[in-house]
């Protein structure tokens, strides 16, 4: 199982290589909330999410000749573009196999950063199989989205920033809240908090629908979505737990929640109106989640993370089509 | 003259009380600028743009029986917003003079913050009589949205803030682009930058019909803009350069920059697209700049102050009636 050492030794990987994000804190969301709220805004890291952390720590530790032929992944967007962003750092090539229906915004930035694009059909195939196959004709190495604990690792580099911006401002947080697709986030930094700061209550969010982990941790084994469900977090519908983040995830977190498409396109206008922020619907499920009052903070103060901010422009002004007597 | 010190004793009065918002840096607003940028995000401040700096600062200096009486100022929404979150920090009333087509989010966060809106007709009213009138009546001291030196002080605490943060990040800036209204922010940034950073060049950016201060830089004295002129830059639409601020600006600036529309609307996409913030046109007019090729960086590093992100959502989602075709 993942230790805290693999987290530490990815920040010294990652040290001057990625953004520090700010944890910020808004007076009328803390009102909105009920409590006090601080955002860890991992939509200002390079690429516009999280991933960019996972995949640098995992092709970083990559032995120098494996990592010269080059290294290959699937993904829905923001784990595309992480990818592409180490691997063209490390001036390697990448290919990414990726839905056709993915948003524009993500594919044209991951072929702005050099990747080569590889389209399938989601209904029809099978994207691990495709890039298994690409890796065993090139030699290129997998970097799966969440599933490894090199990703793992890299992700929970933001529980040890955290907790420093946490211990430097001398606010003491209760609770955290954490998007979830694959667990892989909220794995590596449930795993560095279980160390550093082992008094947190750590909570998955989900989309309603998408709350596979929330009712995985319930029944104490990994249980499936149903397949026809829809969301506007199209960042984090995965179908399963991961098999390597549930277990850490099933040791580290104290429970979940799932959110609506109403709330989480509240959660955005709010974040966008008041916090200044662009926050991509999965990566707001958070704010969602206590705007909604699926908690109730009673004056405790909650960590959310930001996760990501890759939204299409037209999407947004669209409202994701989500009808407004819904938010 | 506005002195450096007053600056440092602005930075003291401010500590734990504000937002040390950060620099931040994007590879691809980089790559379209032709240089490197790092923007100083005061959109992530305390009510959404840099005016709660001076606003504090100047209340802050008040003596306390002074402050007790409360204060009164005119605004069309960022430093109306300051001032009532610098007022409430304080506990004394606060009343705001305000045109009546004020963009309705800046009035409703004036009025969430406690502060007594008095509405006047942008045409027919002379809101500086107003305040005073007010001012002469109860006793409260009026906060000039800049022809002031505490107000312009508090706004140079941003160059105290940025100096460190270059240093501490090892960059070496050349440049420095900045929004201009009346122009307390850049008068107060150059002062603290003049003694901190003295090869730094300063450029104003102003809305195109609204270069006062441009213009008043080239001849050496205060000119007024036309009074037909439009611009979706409410924020920084002002007659003329102020009293107090432009002999500042005079002995400080290398010159300036007007922006049109539709070069201001691609800077906030892009901003939103890549960077992940909000900023309103007037605070956006500094990558406006870039984008439109006002100045050629040439590998150069400049920074681009982000002074505020007050939009209307619904403005922002009908591009604020700005044509796709100019963008």
């Amino acid at each position: 199982m993942l230790s805290f050492d693999s987290i530490a030794e990815a920040c010294a990987r990652l040290k001057g290589r990625h953004v520090v994000t700010p944890l910020l804190e808004y007076e009328p969301l803390n009102e909105m909330s009920g409590g006090r709220v601080l955002f860890k805004a991992e939509n200002l890291q390079k690429t516009g999410s999280f991933k960019f952390r996972g995949a640098f720590n995992k092709i970083a530790s990559l032995d120098p000749a494996a990592r010269r032929r080059g290294v290959v992944t699937y993904s829905s967007g923001n784990h595309a573009q992480g990818v592409a962003a180490a691997a063209k750092a490390f001036g390697v090539p990448a290919t990414v196999v990726m839905p056709q229906d993915a948003p524009a915004l993500k594919r044209k930035n991951t072929e702005r950063l050099g990747a080569t694009v590889v389209l399938y059909d989601r209904r029809t195939g099978d994207r691990k199989a495709i890039a298994e196959k690409i890796g065993a004709e090139t030699g290129a190495v997998i970097v799966p989205p969440y599933d490894d604990e090199m990703i793992i690792a890299g992700q929970g580099t933001i529980g040890i920033e955290l907790s420093r911006q946490l211990d430097e401002a001398s606010i003491a947080a209760d609770l955290l809240l954490c998007p979830v697709g694959g667990g892989g986030l909220i794995a590596g930094i449930s795993t560095a908090l279980r160390t550093l700061m082992p008094h947190m209550r750590i909570y998955c969010v989900e989309p309603a629908g998408f709350d596979d982990t929330r009712r995985s941790l319930e029944e104490r084994r990994r249980v499936a979505n149903a397949p026809d469900a829809s969301s506007i977090c199209d960042a984090i519908v995965t179908a399963m737990p991961g098999e390597v983040t549930f277990p850490i995830n099933l040791a580290n977190l104290a429970g979940g929640f799932a959110v609506g498409d109403g709330d989480v396109a509240r959660a955005v206008d709010a974040l966008f109106e008041i916090a200044k922020l662009v926050v991509e619907p999965g990566g707001a499920v958070g704010l969602a989640a206590l705007l909604g009052r699926r908690l109730e903070l009673d004056g405790r103060t909650a960590v959310v993370v930001l996760s990501g901010g890759n939204v299409d422009i037209a999407a947004f002004r669209s409202r994701f089509g989500v009808k407004s007597d819904m938010i």
